[in-house]
């Protein structure tokens, strides 16, 4: 079935929309790859008129989306609208009609991956997501091809551009939260409503579709402990510092006896180490497998052009597997086991402890009787200097290894004692990777 | 033509060999990712009976490779007996008989890579190489699948894990060179013999195949600017140190106005990048291409388990490709333009120049004079307070940039100079990466 000429329909034509469509019309490196011609026929969008950061032919243009999805000429659908609405509706009429499908949609994937992918099998056609974490940076690719022979033991990432973009200012700038979360809208790192991002959610819809890949196991959404960086405060970065860690918002997964420990939350990580270097709203996964052992994979995770990249990589990808007659040639996501989920306070790790405390003798005192009457083990206890002019004392702990179960019982019992000015705050501190 | 079991020969059965071995007898990654059994037939080595680190069964073992390459059966033959005499033969003849080779030999591809390609082409079968370069990383994969898509700028790496631990321990541990050439020897970093390594020619065989998948292009090893780091001085990891570069051994290659410039050096790179980070015998690679931007892949760059990995990965691949019946379903080298490379003293970059002078009056003046005099500018001098309670000073230049012809033509008028006590030390400068 080789064909000379292999026909894309590109439905939505927003940010990274343009920038594919730009890459398909104007673009050159995939000609080198590739030994038949790859057209964008048609692109559908409710505003053909709108301004675009590319030129691209009003003529491609329907409003239509119906248009592309019963073309039969169309072998490649380009689902960019994202959302889980209409996106829905077009991969799945997309892949009913037998045309292989390539999207960037995360939050799609993380709800329906498994179902849309028994669809694109049953109906014999390819469907990519390359682009649906950490944007340009080929990760997908690598975990399903690149590591096939490995075993995957754990993956950790930045996955979230904004969030980092916005520790990166409170870190390296001083910056306080809010006004982090303003600079990177101001420079078009975050949305208008950054919630989404904030939050984790979006962290949490990556590693969902990680985990797929590295463990072979689907995990749902909701079984994944999820805490995004809203509201941290400046004196956490800075404390954090002190003690030889960088915080980040970390997506990440690991095997441990059988089980799948599964996390989004903001980190502590040793600042000496290659992901703590990953700054502004650049991505990084980190993979730690056997036999290759470690590696990480590292670039911008959003925008137009680092996303466009992953697109037409894809749609390169599924042309070759056309033009080859391979199509299905690799399964959409590999599963073959339900691995249990560790429930978030049956799982054990570090913790790191601050307070606001009374500037009086008997505080670290009060603090630690709470943790050794837990038996919780401490590992480093800091009366920061730098809050030395202050009315009052800035405490931080950090515990050894504890189910997280014991630390929010002690936290509840902490959070009694007089002497405390202000709620404990309490982040996780990474270990075992 | 699907089939339900794909034999593999294995030729060379040394350190890597054994690991692939192992992860084809043993690993169980590979089979939740492949629809077909993978079957290692035969092992092909003249000692089948040493010692080795994983135990492999004996009845695989055969002392004649051709039992391998005139074995109708087998889909897949894996060369890891390395160099270009013996390795070249037992890769011809496969292809000829029209099987599917992986091989992790840099020197031969380096070599012959276009020859074999062309034969691997007219006989319609797959050679893959991905454990050639940086071990387990899967770089290939990335440039020539991943970044399909992209327009490749350039490309830096650290590529040589026994050179990068060699820095390593000069930079960290302020070792002098032979020390840590004992060091890496001591920890299996480095071979009795390791000047192929420290003479930079491993690095140069790992550019040469990056610059095909990158460019289209192939960069004969003979055009391509080579020195290793062969008695670097402690000092000058210092002098670097202090304004603010780590010295790593780069193999790199960029587009230049339609041109391409490549070279093999240790050079002083910013101390706050990536790459600067890249420590121990770990490799990093850095691409910049457009659209993507910027990527860094890092990971353990040779060894049994790393290289192992990729080499199965490879394997792995070529069995989907038999499995789904798209055997040539990339290239081997999507060799599409010859681009002319700069010659070295063509080439502009900034250099530090580094020099043990007399203690007295005058030598700056003396050194920026002939600097001066070429109209080569410079950015920085430092007369090293470290030195203070020597008998002699040590100056630093850090020049702008400059054509590699006028530095050399300043050093020769430099090294005539009788205020210096040894001749000058020229090191490269990242610039425009």
């Amino acid at each position: 079935m080789t064909k000379n000429c292999i026909n894309v329909g590109l439905i939505g034509c927003g940010v990274v929309g343009t920038g594919v469509a730009n890459n398909l019309v104007n673009g050159t490196a995939q000609k080198r790859h590739l030994p038949c011609e790859l057209k964008l026929k048609r692109i559908a969008d409710l505003y053909p008129y709108k301004e675009r950061a590319y030129k691209l032919p009003l003529d491609l243009f329907t409003t239509n989306a119906d248009d592309i999805l019963n073309d039969p000429e169309i072998d490649i659908v380009v689902e960019l609208i994202g959302g889980c609405g209409i996106a829905l509706q077009v991969i799945t009429k997309a892949l009913e009609n037998k045309k292989n499908v390539v999207t960037a949609n995360k939050a799609l994937l993380a709800e329906y991956g498994p179902k849309l992918a028994a669809l694109a099998k049953e109906n014999g056609v390819d469907l990519y997501y390359e682009a649906a974490v950490c944007g340009g940076i080929p990760v997908i690719k690598a975990v399903r091809e690149g590591l096939a022979a490995d075993t995957i033991k754990s993956v950790r990432g930045i996955v979230n551009g904004t969030c980092n973009y916005i520790l990166t200012r409170m870190g390296k700038d001083q910056m306080a939260f809010d006004d982090a979360v303003k600079a990177a809208q101001q420079n078009g790192y975050a949305e208008a409503d950054p919630t989404f991002d904030l939050i984790g959610k979006d962290s949490l819809h990556k590693i969902v579709l990680l985990c797929a890949n590295c463990f072979g196991s689907w995990v749902k959404p909701e079984n994944i402990s999820t805490e995004g960086i809203m509201g941290l405060d400046q004196i956490d970065i800075r404390c954090a510092y002190e003690l030889g860690y960088a915080i980040k918002l970390l997506a990440w997964a690991k095997e441990k006896e059988g089980k799948l420990e599964c996390m989004v939350a903001p980190t502590l990580i040793d600042k000496g180490s290659m992901l703590a270097k990953v700054s502004d709203a650049y991505n990084a996964v980190e993979i730690n497998g056997t036999p290759i052992g470690r590696t990480v994979y590292y670039g911008e995770g959003a925008g137009m052009d680092a996303t466009s990249s992953a697109v037409t990589a894809d749609i390169i990808d599924i042309a070759r597997n056309i033009y080859s007659g391979s199509v299905g040639r690799l399964p959409v996501f590999a599963l073959d086991k339900e691995i249990e989920v560790v429930p978030a306070p049956d799982m054990e790790m570090r913790y790191y402890l601050r307070w606001k405390t009374d500037d009086k003798p008997g505080v670290i005192a009060a603090l630690s009787n709470v943790l050794t009457e837990r038996n919780i083990g401490i590992s480093s206890v800091i009366l920061h200097e730098f809050a030395k002019a202050q009315p009052y004392s800035i405490v931080t702990f950090m515990t050894r290894e504890t189910k997280e179960a014991k630390i929010k019982d002690a936290i509840a019992e902490l959070d009694k004692l007089s002497c405390i000015q202000s709620r404990t705050v309490m982040l996780r501190v990474e270990s075992g990777f």
